[in-house]
């Protein structure tokens, strides 16, 4: 399957890694993908340049945000929180047209230091202001509540019993995604909240989530919903 | 033990009949004791009036939220988000000094329409609001990411095989709660996030809990942290 990945941060090689692993063929979008292989210093959370990481990564393409979005056949968004409209907006909304994005990203604002504040939450979301912008798109949140070695591995924790969520307007889209999560990474219980608006929810997860990795002291971890 | 409860809600009931039930002496305090008798009509949730719910359980005696506050050696605010300040300045500052609140209540706004959104959420919480207004108060965030029929009784979902979380600044209050928790109503799992800050993450899980409610049509469930 052709993929198209926007935002080349850790979760964007992660996600990366693994299709490729699988025999998909994917690229990565970048602002400006010269620049991106020059950094030689590593990124802001103390992962190695891209540089580095692609060149144990060669299967995985570097392009433009444009040529990323126009590759996929399905789109997925690592971007930052905060810069998630830009680069879709570079992107190219025409390129974006009747698409499925898989929204990964959150809103997380470390501007006001430790730990984050989101910078959209309550009686909106980050998976909204992308729908909004890009009404052609299908936006489809989910992943977004786990890190990213079990968003491609939920066998990792508890052999993969516990829960992953979707948002979204489009119901087509949403059973794709919830099919997708399944044959690529082996997601067996998604739970659809509803409506894109229910992302709020999802994204709103994070401060729980955050303090959650701290009282555990590993990210490798998930919620299970029990009845 | 001598228990205060404020608020005569949905929550403060089903609390005050379990403890009651267990041979606790409690009280249940309300602004204005005769009115809250003389109400006929349901409440906005629908429930019964509290006099109707009081006639059930005769043991639990109704006061001001002072009388409340007074008798308690242990407080759980049951109030509503929006009251919850309110009902304990009129408790007495005096009368809460040095005593643990398990602050149960969520900031929830229906001004905006359904499903409600959150009064203070992202930089600050109802629980830190708490806290900063009555300093002498020990105020620990707990039981609110459940229902009340799971708040007295876990085992009602997956036999409690379910997680609960504590906030708070005072590390003795907390112990003391979950030894609490544990006591009166069986709680096993209970997680401490840290200090009351972190109840910002427990209160914002209510919008994920509410579309959760939806998608399973229960509200008899709860979150299970899985490694």
């Amino acid at each position: 399957m052709k993929i198209g990945i926007i935002g080349t941060g850790m979760v964007g090689q992660v996600l990366a890694a693994k299709l490729a692993a699988d025999g998909h063929t994917v690229v990565v979008g970048t602002r400006n993908p010269a620049e991106t292989l020059a950094r030689t210093s590593p990124d802001g959370y103390g992962n190695p340049p891209f540089a580095a990481w692609q060149r144990a990564h060669p299967a995985v393409k570097l392009g433009t945000f444009a040529e990323a979005a126009t590759h996929g056949e399905v789109l997925l968004n690592a971007a930052s929180g905060g810069g998630s409209i830009q680069a879709l907006t570079a992107a190219g909304a025409g390129n974006l047209e009747g698409k499925i994005l898989i929204d990964i990203a959150n809103p997380l604002d470390f501007s006001k230091g430790m730990p984050p504040s989101l910078s959209v939450c309550n009686t909106d979301s980050l998976a909204e202001q992308i729908q909004r912008a890009f009404p052609g798109l299908k936006v489809v949140k989910s992943l977004n509540t786990v890190t990213a070695l079990v968003m491609v591995n939920p066998a990792a924790v508890a052999g993969g019993d516990h829960h992953l969520f979707v948002s979204g307007n489009d119901a087509g889209a949403k059973a794709e995604v919830i099919r997708l999560l399944g044959a690529w990474f082996g997601w067996k219980n998604i739970i659809d909240l509803g409506d894109i608006t229910t992302a709020r929810g999802t994204e709103m997860m994070l401060p729980v989530w955050i303090r959650l990795w701290g009282a555990l002291k590993t990210p490798m971890f998930n919620f299970k919903i029990v009845r």
